[in-house]
């Protein structure tokens, strides 16, 4: 199971009247993380969207706050794809400080795809199969897609 | 020229580690008060985006910022027409404190109308009349849009 | 265990290209709907961070999404307190479009209080008598504060 | 004059339903735009703010917008400074798409300093100058500051 890593730096406009980052932007930062893995198996999420008219649907997101994040920290996200199928995918997250290295949350989205209709579908199998492997193993087309 | 208000309470989110509202959200308050705006005119931005592919493009947006805005304070934004055409609007804000009442920042929006395809064009005539009403006074269709 | 109900309105900012509001809001909904719950027992947030020192951190949120929220929308968040003591509170919501009525997304979110130095603390005991009240029973103190 | 070049990647949280990215969105670029013109003369906004109490508030801030920046396009903020004194500093900004480079919107903002009691401040000599140089010229301390 690889896991991908981006960084990021917190930008003042993510932080609240505690000091430290609001924790809605976590969510955000999840999705960077997991538009630059998708980037990193050599697939662009731009271009499953615009051209194929594929989108991945978040249907349930969740963080763990540990420690917070606070103004000008660099950030490492990194990303692993803990299952996939043809019709679902469903990512890990582990939000890191990197100095000093601490981990300040983890955290998980289940996705579905949907077509340009808004209606759950199956992706071309070579898209499956490049996010799948991914994941090191391939979920049976048979499993139950929430 | 009418002035129309509306009203919206300060989000945690909304403020920085400053304490105080991040002054980008002065401008998607400006948005709630020319929506409100136009909802008082009778119009829908909504349908007039779905139904006829229009689109209030922002073409420049301008904050003065006099005193800052604080987490769970009321708010009053004040929105008026300041010229408008069939090509292109103008809306001037006054963003106030209520209790105690004081102006916490002035502000102008400047757009023109978009097409589904994204290109600058003119809105039906009976839209025009209605907003330009707003405004006071039609411009004059030979008028340059910038 | 009561529930309270806020209501608001999609904002244009909160949409995203695919023309439904961005997953991360909801958090931020939920934060309007836990606020205004307090508020209808009597006790001001603000008040208990700038008089008291007390900050109900976040430490875990979790959302699913049933139904695209979209733009212009009336939303009504319903939230209850699941569990409550002096250190510790526990969330519930339930985000529903108001017309025609449907359930959008349900969600919690899990919290500790810390005072101004950042650490987990316990709040004066009317305060969590009032918090614990809403939640139908109160948490017995020697619970584990996760 | 110098101008200093920042890089960001668009996210899709920075979208609207219009497909492109939300106008307000802009002035967090500027923001992190003039962070990084600001550490690349040595200086640290971020330990200004801590160590010193010293705040730079936006008094003003105008964007024009020409072209719609777009999901994920690389944005280069070139960021300067007109001109700065040691009680207010104003920048001015390019926002361009990287491929094909085109200049996306332009803008400005006006700053005060403010120290910790959120009051109009003088930032010490050192810091003004170093600010002032980069602006090629320093402002007479005797112009006023709006």
């Amino acid at each position: 199971m690889a896991s991908h890593e981006c960084r990021l730096r917190v930008r003042y406009a993510e932080t609240d009247q505690m000091g430290i980052v609001y924790h809605a932007n976590y969510l955000i930062w999840m999705e960077i993380g997991r538009v630059e893995l998708v980037r990193s198996l050599g697939l662009s999420y731009k271009r499953m969207e615009e051209a194929e008219g594929l989108y991945l649907s978040v249907i349930e997101a969740n963080c763990r706050y540990l420690f917070p994040a606070r103004y000008d920290q660099e950030i490492a996200v990194a990303t692993e794809i803990v299952k996939a199928n043809s019709r679902s995918v469903e990512f890990a997250y582990r939000i890191a400080a990197c100095e000093p290295a601490r981990v300040l949350a983890t955290g998980y989205t289940r996705h579905i795809w949907l077509n340009r209709e808004m209606r759950p579908c199956r992706i071309p199998e070579h898209y499956a199969s490049l996010i799948a492997a991914s994941a090191g193993r391939k979920e049976p087309e048979t499993a139950r897609d929430e």
